[in-house]
């Protein structure tokens, strides 16, 4: 494995962000300013040319990229770099107006009007074509720039679109998955039930609450289709791009735990992968160790894509965005701590939306760099300006990645699914909340997990935990039972393996597809609680934790008990278990239960797998990036008081000396340590 | 009257439910394992064919029943019975595709797309003419077949459509109404006010938000057309079946208290009433009393169109289903208690939905008696089987009937009115729970009553309660005057008798069409309060009880004061009053009371009656079923401890032993006592 | 200036109200009881015409006015004058049904269809023909009627249309807007971000949540267009009746703080101003007195707008109207005191919605004088009386005016902005009960103020107070600086002078356009606080107030620290500031705080400006009418119990006697005192 930077000319971390200097091309004063600036705080990259379509292409046929030339020109004369984006993203107004199929249609069926981002077909010839037209363009004209790191395909790519095209494809996407038998669909999608039996694939609309709703295959097909055509789309334009300009790797941002689009699958094409990430710190609702942690998930799910190299942070903002429902000033000290977890979690930049703020329109209050004020001493640049300084710091540590002896499986499929299940609560099934929730006890015990698919291979893995794996992808079963005959340490919890691939229930007891034997228990009954109703799980050692929202009532085939319920018409029967198979041993939560309870066996299983908890203070995260013979730790204390961490003796990057034994991390405080292996 | 059991041939009541073998037909061992089961459980009932077009016609024109037939036969040959549907709740798509009038449109106007069920135009000539195709089909396949109980019309028919269709039939619907005289709909919906005044009938649009949504008397014609329509269309089906199979009885499943239909119109052209029954208990809000008492409501409203003969629970759930907020598991117990209640309210029935769940689409997760997992020693399938060995026991009971000296009226056009009327609070009106509320002080005093429309005979009964009666009918004043001269105790609430049959005001005083004078006084004000806002009731005997949401202020025309107001400015004004007329008398409730309140004047009422009540410990409910010289007395505890009854001498038939004295019923404990009269 | 009575022939102060006698054609006795009841009742007018376009014309072309002439001969020669409506507010049903272009369509594009009131396409060419024929017939028929008082232009005017029609018309005013220059028009919307540039001004399309809603300048075009386009649609029948009956006065009613008309501008071209009224009185989350003091913002803001003459209520209720979210009956002394707050803020009338209730439609339970119940001896009867019978002991006030020294900006361009500003949070911007707040403190201090726009002449005022003016008019930052610097004191909050007139951001420091200097402060940072999160502001004199949802984070820039901030990371930070320029002084209050803080600084500038306070018991408001040489004092007492009042000699109107000295007012309790000057 190489542990190069991503982009090893820039010297170390990319520090910058999407920079939009199309909007002040009558202002060359601020266009001067902004390099000026640019230079002070440390940036060495901007993204250019995100939504700049009508720039570029101002009348049908009529080209200017000169101005950006000369931009990028000016930038890397002063030694900073570019990645450059696709337009694709929100398309001119002519465009709309001349092919307006180009437009997307919702799931109700209304074509929409011009106007927004992210709003164009997803199927589209005409748009497809007009993309790969400008990207040929932007290839030719940039490709060979000296200046540029990177293609950025499009912004934020999602959404969906249901006119005739994109159904005609959905049809014929189903056509090909079913093998053109559409009994084999019928049977698949239990369409017997209800009368719902089709008899050809170019019967079937795309679904919609006043039309198909009520068939969950349908349902997730259309889930995966649209991920999977928007895939397509984002290929297409790898495809022009990776031919014109092989050289130069190629991106996309993605959204955080965004709904509609399997990332773990649209991750595979791209070269890197680069992620826009905007928590709500500071609320009213949670600790600032709480937000930053469930932010971890989101790094952590990003880095996992591809482990073997660092993630970019595309977009975060210094201080405050637009959209939260309180759009509160990031106080400070957070920007630090929470850039820094970034690098920590493996990215190698922290870049920002955007590098100054736009005078109008629907983002003139989004966060940047440079405020409207336009002035150099406000409290956001000079925290800028102070995290830029640092990243020169620890630059060394560019291209090192984690190393996880733990997995956490997350599946869009099984997400899919069970959000589109008629069955327990609509109002508490929070299927990311429950990854994120055992990804949290990690964090707390200092052991470094991956977050992946359960398509993804498990050999690099001691321990896995699969939480709430409703729905089984084929094999899934077979590899999970690989993975624990062959020594792994294997959790599951309640609502798993209740649904194959196409979410028909496994018959004979869940969890289906075999797995009932692996942790030898099957379930009977899941009883789904009211808010405020509680029970209860005492574990054989006396201690006694909560279990909330859902309660599975099991029975044992072969498992040993750690835990049985307490109260209600299941009191005593087992709760948590445990039965080994070959080297390893699967564990079964059959209930919701406060972390203390996930926490106990997920720490019976790593003594288990011989992993070694680290001993951390409440509210401080820790991870170690490798590059060959050096590692680098990384401290994190958000509490808004000191902590004592006691360690080994390393360099302190941050410091410059230095250290050992017990070292005192300040509120807020970032340690970085460099630690010889 | 005769005291039959509904289908004497079955021994007793019935036990059983939906059966939906087509979705097994490639899996005839599980067919086979059907049959074994349902005799293990008692089962001796099917319906058979809800939901079977796809099956029947695959395609248009192509007819298979050869497999319903072999099922019906091996039912029949293990002594089960079946009920068959006729499948017109949802289409098979080559229909809609080819005839896409028989889809529905939403009163948005908006078209629907093939799906989902109950998604039929009530009006399409189309569809009709298919569904009478179907449906003489069936019944020369299956009319003479030895094992048929009755035919089953569609499956919980509801909904609107607003389609060209149904707006034309809408036209001529008021044109006859109005005996074609414009004028006499314009006087009769007052539209002179806002300029709504109407020129033809073929003006007239179905009302919508983007439309007409002003004028009360078309709301309510609107909501009178649609049910009407809805009983046109279950009459052609009805008119097929009657005509080919004159003996085979006729029924359709209610569902509750179903805002759409006018059931007590809809119960009519019936042979016998049925309805689904599904309760959300041990919920996170109530006591399971609570929960029952409210669905006795439900039992007694079905009861209560067809007097004379039990209905039937045509589903419920033994365990959990899958669409409430929160799928809490039935608790042991609660399913004998609750099935037992349907018995005792005059079912002769306990019917699920459905045998065993299906693998997929969107009913997977709803209850079954068999589960995925497919074993025969669950929680549930052991209550089922218990249930069916209790209602063996109790066999004798089936065809008796509850008799009532009660009547609380309940009007599907007070209700339409009332919901619709813009006034008072749209927050609570809360018209079927404040008919609730008075069955449930009817059930905590053992009195059995009736819940009947205004427009049924009165001379049952003694004592008739008439809540909220907003809307009169053409001679309900009148005959509710001949009700109290001939000796009848009436008692009225608030809200009553403000408009006529088209929703025009009184002039003169509420409640109106002459029952200010029956009631022996007039409203000035009706004073609507706040939440937490609230007034108090004083009685002549000193006590005070709590008045909320509304409070009238009432001027004395005749009566004598039974409770003042203690509070505000109507402080000392009457609230409750009585007065005399022929033999009987009638009471009026000015305000919303807290239960002890309207408790007390229900027994003061009774009282007069010589109506007999009976003491009950709380949560315990008492129903007796009549059989020429035998009663069957029920003893319901919904209590999570035992309680003590006072008994004469009876035969306790699940216990098969002779009772009498204090006899202790333990907690969810059901005593069924045969008493000769 | 002239202090006449609006309507001098009348005698005084007009009474009476909407009344629509076309219901009751049928019933003569009716009508006749009703001219009994109005002379009873003290009733002097009556608002005629309202939605009769139906009855004037049942048919195209065919039209009847006899029947209104009759009626308004008759209440003529009982002493009652009226005042005529046209028509346009509700369309007979066979216009719609022959000219389908005058319905409306929503800005989700679906046409309306016939129904309802205000449901006309506010530019239809056949709509205004229509509207002008029909007005120009009224006034022939009624122009010299010798008790017409004056026209009332349509009814409630509002809403929006998104026909195509609309959608051209609205290219036409940016087109005109913008002199035709669509790159003037980009650079304003600052489309370039977002690729949202537009080639023509045909290709911009009605903003929508299916198009664009994204760019702020739009959004802000689009409410200006809609409320332009509604005047145009008012002045059109204005110039009609006009030409026709010169010597008529014109006036429309407002609907309090509706937010899509400027009224400000709607205010210009009538002749006199008049609004509709209905508060929620004695609800369950505030005082009457809070309720009352926040209706006072709305009869101050409609007396804004023509200071120099009286205001009409032209729309009341007595008693309850049927739409609020719960009905509450009015309690005794609540419709005296709450009317004569009307005449106190300068009111020449108290009128109600409606003389008698329709018997149905949607407004039949909608309060009026006269109930369903038809008696004259109802309390809201004679509470009306009463109310009648002291207009004429006070009538001698009517036509004075009150005179305000202080001016409270309300800008709709503001609150349009900043409600669509992507900023802040969405819950909390509150622009107009933030408005409200600032009057509250003057009504609490007994200091008349105006609320009056930002392009009004400040002249006449030593105080201004601009809360929150997010936006600067042109010119307004000038003005502003001038009144400073002639001697103004004036008072600007957090969030003013972010944008200018198209939403563009000053650049440089908020606020912008050259406040920031005269100020003496930029702004930095603004904190939006999450609901429960508070920081406290200590004035110099070491009170401490508490600050919640807006803190922003200023600099000086030569303005003198009045207050800082007490906790977070802007502790000691400035928060509260004045600097002198000229004879004036600017104050700045950076933060949200509560009253008390913001009262320091407006006394602050009371006393600077030597406007006395007057000192009054909590729950007392207090307004002085002028009249040449004499003022009228009114005083209300919204306690539950008596205040004492320390009066000058004056002559107590109601009393009909001289009072000095400390008085006593009842609870509920009235004072109108006349002072000679």
């Amino acid at each position: 494995m190489k542990y190069d930077a991503l982009f090893a000319r820039t010297g170390g971390f990319l520090h910058g962000g999407d920079y939009n200097p199309e909007q002040w091309l009558d202002r060359p004063d601020i266009l001067e300013e902004d390099i000026r600036m640019m230079k002070k705080a440390h940036v060495n990259v901007a993204t250019l040319g995100v939504f700049s379509w009508s720039v570029y292409e101002p009348v049908e046929g009529e080209y200017h990229f000169e101005w950006l030339k000369e931009i990028a020109d000016r930038l890397y004369e002063n030694g900073i770099y570019f990645i450059l984006a696709t337009p694709s993203g929100a398309r001119p107004a002519w465009m709309d107006e001349r092919y307006p199929e180009v437009m997307r249609t919702t799931v109700k069926r209304v074509k929409n009007l011009h106007g927004q981002r992210h709003n164009h077909c997803i199927t589209s010839p005409k748009y497809r074509a007009l993309v790969r037209e400008m990207d040929e363009r932007l290839a030719k004209e940039f490709g060979s720039h000296p200046g540029l790191l990177a293609w950025h395909i499009s912004n934020e790519l999602g959404g969906e679109c249901a006119c005739p095209l994109c159904e005609k494809k959905f049809q014929a996407y189903l056509e090909q998955k079913f093998d053109g038998d559409i009994e084999a669909l019928n049977k698949a999608w239990w369409t017997t039930f209800w009368s719902h039996r089709y008899n050809r694939f170019d019967q079937i609309e795309i679904p919609a609450s006043h039309g198909e709703k009520s068939i969950m295959g349908l349902n997730l097909e259309w889930r995966r289709f649209t991920s999977e055509n928007t895939i397509d789309f984002m290929n297409q334009e790898i495809e022009v791009l990776r031919a014109l300009t092989p050289d130069v790797p190629i991106t996309t941002n993605f959204m955080h735990s965004y709904p509609l689009l399997d990332y773990n699958r649209m991750a595979k094409p791209l070269d890197f992968v680069s992620w826009d990430s905007y928590p709500c710190y500071n609320n009213n609702y949670e600790s600032l160790a709480k937000t930053s942690f469930d932010n971890a998930l989101d790094h952590i799910t990003m880095r996992s894509f591809k482990k073997d190299k660092p993630f970019l942070v595309m977009e975060s903002v210094p201080d405050l965005v637009n959209w939260h429902d309180y759009n509160h000033a990031k106080r400070p000290g957070v920007h630090f701590i929470t850039a820094m977890q970034s690098i920590a979690c493996g990215s190698d930049s922290v870049m920002y939306f955007q590098w100054r703020k736009s005078r109008g329109s629907f983002e003139q209050y989004h966060g940047a760099v440079v405020d409207h004020l336009g002035r150099d001493d406000t409290r956001t640049f000079k925290a800028v300006t102070e995290l830029g300084a640092a990243l020169e710091k620890i630059k060394e540590a560019a291209g090192s990645v984690c190393k996880s002896s733990t997995a956490i499986l997350y599946d869009w499929d099984s997400r899919w699914a069970l959000d589109d299940a008629a069955a327990f609560s609509k109002k508490t099934k929070n299927y990311v909340k429950t990854v994120g929730s055992f990804l949290n006890i990690c964090l707390k015990n200092g052991v470094e997990a991956d977050v992946i698919s359960s398509v993804e291979p498990l050999d690099d893995y001691q321990v896995v935990v699969a939480p709430m794996l409703y729905l089984l992808q084929p094999h899934t079963a077979e590899r999970l039972k690989q993975f624990v005959e062959r020594g792994g340490q294997l959790i599951a919890t309640y609502i798993t393996g209740y649904v194959d691939e196409n979410t028909l229930c496994y018959l004979g007891g869940f969890p289906g597809d075999g797995l009932k034997d692996l942790f030898g228990i099957y379930v009977e009954e899941i009883d789904t609680l009211y808010p405020k109703q509680a029970n209860g799980v005492r574990f054989t050692d006396g201690t006694v934790w909560k279990a909330a929202d859902y309660c599975e009532v099991i029975r044992l085939n072969g498992a040993q008990v750690l835990a049985s319920y307490t109260d209600d018409f299941y009191a005593e029967e087992p709760a948590v278990t445990m039965k080994q198979t070959g080297r390893g041993t699967a564990y079964y939560i059959a209930a919701r239960c406060e972390e203390a309870a996930n926490a106990a066996v997920l720490r019976r299983a790593w003594d288990a797998a011989g992993i070694a908890r680290k001993a951390l203070p409440a509210g401080v995260e820790y991870h170690r990036r490798y590059k060959e013979h050096t590692a680098y730790d990384f401290y994190l204390n958000y509490n808004s008081a000191p902590v004592q961490i006691q360690m080994e003796a390393a360099y302190s990057l941050l410091d410059d000396k230095e250290v050992s034994g017990e070292i005192t991390i300040p509120a807020l405080g970032v340690m970085v340590c460099r630690v010889q292996l």
